[in-house]
């Protein structure tokens, strides 16, 4: 039952209003409860619990009780640590070791950090990881270090690449991030044009999404979500060119981890043993603070001083719509599903 | 009249059909007029060349006397060699003097393989730059070496990012090379749906695009070509998703070179001084030789084994046409349009 709660909507409605605090201190309980010990439960809740305060929480609290029962199935492992396999510099390629992908995703982008405080840059490829949830956490996460940080991860096979009817390939999340004073500059994006959660949400809101999102059981294009996730033929975000870069990201994570390809990962009876590269540059070894400032002012003035589309609208640019929920339930308390988190108190 | 001959249709009619060797040649000693000496005259015309037989006509011979115009305009200067500013171990950043693209760009990703083969990875950051033409180039010219390959540059403003109705950011080619003995995997990617050569191509030929490009005048997404050329409001590749890595990749180029960002190249009179970034990683300390052929055949085979939309045809991926398109030029001759070619040969 709680595989599916994930892509239970975000309505208004049926909704409780939960301070951070308060989440934080649930999924706190289950993690140690599960098994986790004590700093690792610690950071697993808060990574959860930010990605939730963001508005992700379809990678955040909804998917919550999955990322516990695939530790109770046996697919992911808690009591291991991340192995080093090869050192190059300011290249590392460790083995995940099956771990929490949470914990070996933050575990990889502070190594990449610390490396480029060492080198400038810096590089870590992960085999033998296990789903990281929201990707954007690591971005977020490289930025808060003051640094520039790249990172991206394979999935199991589950959308069709260009010219093809079955998924030969992954949507495999991107994620760049820039640090900025006045609030990072953070990307998360998958290379599917919609996410299955986004359909699976519309889906029971009864709403059409916005922009065709993949085909329907008569390959045709369509914007009814439940006919794209009845025939799984999900759209790669611009069409051919979200097909090539999902390709090509496959390929360098398997290659640079000697770990799981997406064809790898799809003979497996569940999605773990992923591949990711985290990749980070020391903003302070680049430019003085006041040059690295100007610059970034620079860049996000000129966009956000476009004209709109809708006359009075605030062009928006990666991150800042982030920003703005964050503040707001960290301020105001978090709304989350019922269902989800009577759920969650029954699991204490 | 040149500045527009590189959106000139390639059409089967009105064609000449040149010899590689004879493109070459001609290029060649139009750079030694142009006042490049015999080594930058002799790899200038090689990359041209190797694009047109790859069949980017538009970023090849077609572009070609363009190129030569932004020299005698004084926008490229041809007598600077690149400048070390910077350097960081594996990273380093260079002045590119505002030279030559396409030899700024080859000589940055030779620096790039360099760094690769001595510390299992390397980049280079360049600033003062000039238009690389085809960006795919320098992916072949890694994978060649040995190496994966990333490369972007930023553009002059020429698309709207998502909610603006004016060009606030650049199409920012983004590429991305694989070696492979039986031909290497490359992604050339623009972060437009679509470039102005295809439309005005499509224009020409009175076509339509196959997916809405971008917004007419009345604001509607359409497939007419001319009518986004007329308006410039051109989609990015998967809407928001293209529009954020866009801005993304403006902010990685601009802060890594410490060079101009989109903005400030729009202030300019002409698209030059432009910022690229360049990523190496050797695969010879990354696997070793059978298992990085073991590791890239799975990824491709399980993309091209999918079952094909259209019954019969082939799967392809990145860079699997553009290995059959060359190896077809390289056989028969490259289709060259007759006025351009007449024009090229008055140049000699």
């Amino acid at each position: 039952m709680q595989t599916v709660f994930w892509t239970l909507p975000i309505n208004e409605q049926f909704m409780n209003q939960i301070t951070y605090k308060e989440l934080k201190s649930v999924l706190n309980k289950i993690l140690i409860k599960t098994g986790f010990d004590v700093n690792d439960a610690e950071l697993c809740a808060t990574i959860f619990s930010n990605s939730t305060a963001d508005g992700y929480h379809s990678h955040g609290v909804n998917r919550f009780a999955e990322f516990i029962k695939s530790i109770t199935d046996g697919y992911v492992q808690i009591d291991v640590s991340p192995e080093k396999l090869l050192s190059l510099g300011s290249f590392e390629r460790w083995d995940g070791k099956l771990g929490p992908g949470p914990l070996n995703a933050h575990f990889s982008m502070n190594r990449a950090i610390a490396l480029a405080k060492e080198y400038g840059m810096g590089c870590i490829a992960m085999q033998n990881s296990s789903h990281w949830m929201r990707g954007g956490a690591y971005g977020w996460q490289a930025a808060e270090a003051g640094c520039i940080g790249i990172c991206f991860t394979n999935t199991e096979p589950n959308m069709p690449s260009w010219g093809a009817k079955t998924a030969n390939t992954g949507n495999n999340p991107l994620i760049v991030a820039v640090p900025n004073d006045t609030g990072h500059i953070v990307l998360d994006m998958s290379l599917s044009q919609f996410s299955y959660g986004k359909m699976w949400q519309l889906t029971m809101e009864e709403k059409e999404l916005p922009f065709p999102g993949g085909y329907n059981a008569d390959g045709v294009l369509t914007t009814v979500p439940k006919d794209i996730v009845d025939t799984r033929r999900v759209l790669p975000t611009g069409y051919w060119k979200g097909s090539g870069l999902s390709i090509m990201l496959d390929l360098i994570v398997t290659l640079l981890s000697s770990g799981r390809s997406t064809a790898k990962i799809g003979e497996m009876e569940a999605e773990y043993g992923l591949s990711q590269v985290f990749i980070c540059f020391d903003v302070d070894q680049l430019n003085h603070a006041d040059r690295h400032k100007s610059l970034v002012d620079e860049i996000i003035n000129h966009v956000t001083a476009a004209q709109p589309v809708d006359p009075g609208s605030q062009i928006e640019y990666p991150g800042s719509r982030t920003l703005k929920r964050r503040a707001k339930h960290m301020k105001e308390g978090i709304p989350i599903n019922n269902e989800i988190w009577d759920h969650l108190l029954t699991m204490v």
